[in-house]
């Protein structure tokens, strides 16, 4: 059994029991990361390169301890301090650290397609760390295998994503990776932040009554507010963001059943969830980022064609 | 044998005997240093982060060689390119580095306290490389252990510690380190950067008479002097700086001994040190670097749980 | 067999057998980056830094991979976040990183003769990964590299460097490489930036014009135009610079005989070389990157001090 893409470049490439086995292989991972010894050397002799073109912190670490843990050598390149800066084009940057043999190239990058471009000149699996405001598959899946720990599957549960869904890579790639798994979506935001036409467009429930998604819900993921991507003034429409569609503890205890709490990070407290929502005993916000580790390394193992059936020997 | 504390916060919370532990595992470490091959790989299956959110040289490159020379897997983090830009909070940065499991954090903040407070929310070994105006323990650690090495030993010794006290960590930690271990330390500065009330608050000698310090004292530690920490104009006040404060060859032959000259780098060559005293014979300056990692080696292994009997077979 | 020097300051200080030799060498490396399986960790026991107080992608990666594929372990060190900016000399900035017991040191700084002063200081071997306007030997070496592997032998073939020669530490080096092996050259560029005296000086021809130095070679070696580097207003002056001195297919194409075409990167597309050129079969440019890991392994193996017998096995 293997994977039915050569990339990961985004969920919606994916078939249903691609995500299946990439959640059964990231079980195993999930099992070894729980002991003393976390290495699983099966990639000791595979390259990788992280080609971040925008920054990140937990997603570039996220990704770095996955490829250590699989014994892989990471080279990390950063948009600053390279090429980019002297006006290399996209294609003549990859295709140089392509030319010096690297088996795996994970990139972040703001324009859309970006690695969809580099996938149709170079011959390595790439996976997509997030491209512009299209996907960022490896976030849906962490996101869906977190969903499916707490509550024993994603299918059939019921999913509000909250926020600015228009401009959120994380938002499309969970709307395609929960509706392939069977989940209901509904997609609750300010109208200015939530195209009508998503609904018949993407197969989901569209809301702008916040109240209304959290009481349908079984789990509610609440997007970060791109504070840097917003070109409005900012502290009013913030605070009147908040008092409409922030999540706190009071909001949550008012509903008449306990639903769960899920945000990608990083949160901005008070502004889109509240203190004590995000550290409530309902936020599964911490599991999301340790799964995050699993997945990744599951992604890039099965990427790499190994088998799925891990050997959970550890040691050099 | 073990340490008495579970992280290394500052000097101020250790043992005289914790002190002794890490400079003879510190000793077994620095005789590694010296082989042809210097891997000691007990630590190969530990992941440590290294969280830096302010810049550095030196102390960032000590503790990765450090790392790097006891086998673990090295993730690096600084504070440009990471959420802290974003406005994520201090707390949600770290939670979430150590949702992805790892082993051990080394961590440097502009924030007094910082490595205290996360201290208090964590599981794992933390190491204080540095947090605002209070404590950088390794560096004290460092400082103490080359002393001994040069003069046999620290209890009874005589120490200047020369400049601006009321800003230096390293003078904080110094002074607790020094004085645990028995030696008498006087500072030694412009009245401005060295308050008079330090003398009952510390136990040390307090005076701004350059000369009269180094006359006294066995080893003259120069601190350096933060000119980007300053807010005065700075080429007046330097110059006078220099004149009174800094240390010269022909000061220093001018004693009626030969001092130890130390200074944790980087030098500002010209203002608190000349070039002729810091590459004088006097001078350990390149051994308190060479030091530094063998301390930061024995407070990472001591950390990690290991025993103090190191395994001295070297190789992968 | 060893090389003549100690370290890789500039292809002045090589004899010709020292650049045999380390195209045997790299061969050999370049055999095993053909396989599967790319490492040979035959420094796995040495910690190598690389120094870069320039900018720089495809350098500091290419190094990295290769010092990463002979199992050395890396510390990278850049000039931005480090004591560089606090004022720190560079003489003190490497005694600490060699205090601190590196093996090797790769270094690149604007400044030339950089790397020449610090080996009068220091014991262990420096690689030059390019100092101000004087040399950049690891390029040179992948250049004549790549140009043995097309055409079977360097001696007696014709080599045009075009374009700003003054200003460029890869018109240098090559220039020396390639006459110690036996090559003719040619330099071809505007006379503002390419002085006659070169002539006499280094024993080339000199001629501004293109058209010429084109039909005479067998190989162009086109250099990028350094628009960072330039004082002088720009449009006018590129668009002009490219009607005179650009590389295009209709240009190649117009020659009686079929011309190899490199690039030392990165590209400036559609100024000094365009994209129908770059990415037509006579294009070698993506080889050159290929095999700047092989060189960069074989220097960094042979100054190690290690018998040019590579053993071939890979594995941990």
């Amino acid at each position: 059994m293997s994977l039915s893409v050569k990339h990961l470049l985004g969920i919606r490439d994916l078939q249903r029991q691609d995500i299946e086995l990439i959640f059964q292989t990231a079980d195993s991972f999930k099992e070894v990361l729980q002991r003393p010894i976390k290495k699983v050397p099966t990639l000791r002799d595979t390259t990788i390169v992280n080609v971040f073109f925008e920054n990140s912190t937990r997603t570039r670490i996220s990704f770095e301890l996955a490829e250590k843990r699989l014994g892989a050598d990471v080279v990390n390149f950063s948009a600053s301090g390279s090429s980019v800066s002297k006006g290399e084009t996209l294609i003549d940057t990859v295709n140089n650290i392509l030319s010096m043999k690297v088996d795996m190239v994970v990139m972040r990058h703001s324009a859309t397609g970006a690695p969809h471009f580099l996938s149709k000149h170079i011959d390595v699996p790439i996976v997509n760390a997030g491209d512009g405001i299209n996907e960022h598959p490896t976030q849906a899946l962490l996101d869906s295998f977190s969903i499916r720990e707490k509550l024993g599957k994603v299918e059939g549960k019921k999913i509000a994503i909250c926020g600015d869904i228009m401009h959120s890579r994380v938002a499309l790639s969970n709307i395609y990776c929960l509706r392939k798994q069977g989940a209901e979506v509904t997609v609750v935001g300010p109208p200015t932040l939530i195209p009508k036409y998503l609904e018949k467009a993407l197969d989901v429930n569209v809301t702008y009554n916040m109240r209304e998604a959290l009481e349908w819900c079984d789990v509610a993921n609440v997007l970060r507010i791109q504070l840097e991507r917003q070109n409005t003034p900012l502290f009013s429409s913030l605070r009147e963001y908040s008092l409409a569609y922030g999540v706190n503890k009071k909001l949550l205890d008012s509903l008449n059943k306990e639903i769960v709490v899920m945000h990608p990070g990083p949160i901005n407290r008070g502004v889109e969830l509240s203190s004590d929502a995000a550290d409530s005993k309902q936020s599964i916000i911490l599991h999301q980022v340790e799964n995050g580790v699993a997945i990744r390394m599951a992604v890039l193992y099965l990427l790499a064609g190994k088998s799925p059936n891990i050997t959970l020997s550890s040691g050099n």
